[in-house]
């Protein structure tokens, strides 16, 4: 691969100018410039962001760590903390934990190894304690892990209280919700605090069922719904499900028991992610979270960590969602 | 950051030692190593991997352009290659194209100058010359570049000849086929070569309408049915998608029209990716390439090119494909 020495040689100049070129540091004349450009054209010369980073103790890349890049939401998501990095002039790293404690753990060891200059944390098995430890700059989507530790997440409680009062509006009158796992302290947890609020304040009898969140196989939904939640159909009239393949997988699982949904059971999901704006029958009734929005703020505000800003601006950002209104209520 | 001096000197050791430990060179006793792990855990010592790259220049960095990784079948693609990747202690930085030729051209410029040690492209939308240009190691998918350049894919014809008798032996008399853009020389357009053999083969009329592949919005679909394949409903019988959005979008217009599938009418798609998996109403049937071995291919073939194995051990891959009979046939 040719060297900057090659440039220099090249254009019949210094190396010296020639690094002057490349960092636009010193004054160098255009006809110069002109010279070391086409050379480095010319011997088809890159100049090396390895050996830079090295040198600047700063790498551009970014590390993303998510339970399933697969799963639709975490697709979504990745997709556009890629493009606002690129943007910015960095990389991703993308790593896929499984929900394992164990693969986690290592992974954020391989990124330090890596000198990534910060790590978003879309993953979350650890004990608080293990983020605490890692001397990197982290931002947290959808959970609070520390002060030191800005997250970003969607306003979870106005969802929930969205998909609750627009079940109550459409004539519901008994409710039950399918939340992710709620031992964390994870912010989707508000989802279901506004949903209990919000069934009190208007006298509604509430029941909640917990699941899992990050599974993508029709079968771990279809069985949750048979095993879990298909005891308490006939009780409830109104259910708003935490995630829409859940949501996705109940309806299936009432038209193929006919019952009629919206007339006897109205359904409301959560995310609005590809897979749901593809689904036309039904078109589900969901809260949409702007992904796109997400990982714009996970990347800036972990670039402006990076970049050393005053720690009074970096901040936690809880960004809007909205009520998709959909064939399912 | 504790530097491979503070190792040496926590442990008692000499810089020639901690290194000999951390590259497993030379004879290094059990109870040194020892000593010299419990230094680096202690001072939390993490090797710089950059520092090493630029050493040993090769960065254990692999890149991957897609057109959208937020497309599923890219999505699962990515997750797979991730996977295979790190088992073999490589990182993945990801590059969403947008199917857009300057920034195909800028990510592989990007890619070079992070010095990734290899490139798995599947956006092609560059002419064959730019990609031998590339003085990296690059394996592509679905696409012929060049005999240098070794490309892995499924198995394109079987797929067109499978879908194709699997809609004349359900008694379709009139097949109709959605291809991608067949102006590209782009393997997937042996499912429409295969197609027409068949058809001709059976005596079956047929007809070929093309579209693009890596939309991902239900409204582009829904539109080049309405407006480019709605005419042709009355005269054909069975219809063989080349992917499964197009095909689900094919029997959402029917079903609002009162087309009854599959009586009526039988679809076919081609991808079987996580959106079809979750799919039910109804299950397409389709023909499934598998994501996962094809993303292991990629990944291996180009580890096998990055380690300079010999050339003749670096062959290309055709992965089979099989029919899943849903209820759309």
């Amino acid at each position: 691969m040719p060297s900057i020495k090659d440039v220099a040689k090249k254009a019949g100049v210094s190396v010296t100018t020639v690094s002057r070129v490349l960092n636009n540091r010193g004054y160098i004349s255009k006809e110069t410039r002109r010279k070391v450009e086409q050379a480095m054209a010319e011997i088809d010369y890159h100049p090396n962001q390895i050996a830079r980073a090295l040198q600047k103790s700063q790498s551009y890349l970014l590390g993303v760590i998510v339970p399933d890049s697969n799963h639709p939401f975490f697709a979504e998501l990745i997709k556009y903390i890629e493009i606002y990095a690129h943007e910015q002039n960095y990389k991703i790293l993308i790593c896929n934990s499984s929900d394992d404690p164990d693969k986690e753990a290592k992974y954020i060891a391989m990124l330090r190894e890596n000198r990534v200059d910060g790590i978003i944390m879309c993953s979350h098995t650890l004990d608080i304690e293990e983020y605490k430890k890692v001397k990197l700059p982290i931002v947290s989507f959808d959970r609070i892990i520390s002060e030191e530790i800005p997250y970003v997440g969607s306003d979870n409680f106005l969802g929930g209280e969205l998909a609750t009062e627009h079940l109550i509006s459409r004539g519901c009158q008994r409710l039950l919700h399918i939340s992710g796992p709620l031992e964390l302290d994870m912010l989707p947890n508000r989802r279901a605090d506004a949903f209990k609020l919000k069934c009190m304040q208007h006298n509604i009898p509430f029941k909640i069922v917990e699941c899992e969140f990050n599974r993508l196989t029709f079968d771990y939904y279809r069985d949750l719904i048979t095993h879990e939640v298909s005891k308490y159909l006939n009780d409830f009239d109104g259910i708003f499900c935490s995630n829409d393949l859940v949501a996705y997988a109940l309806y299936v699982y009432a038209a193929q028991q006919g019952i009629k949904v919206p007339e006897q059971l109205k359904i409301v999901g959560y995310d609005f992610h590809s897979f749901t704006r593809m689904l036309q029958l039904p078109k589900l009734t969901t809260i949409k979270q702007p992904i796109d929005k997400i990982g714009k703020v996970l990347c800036s505000t972990l670039i402006k960590m990076v970049g050393g800003h005053e720690e009074d601006m970096i901040s936690n950002t809880i960004v809007s969602v909205e009520l998709i209104k959909g064939d399912t209520t």
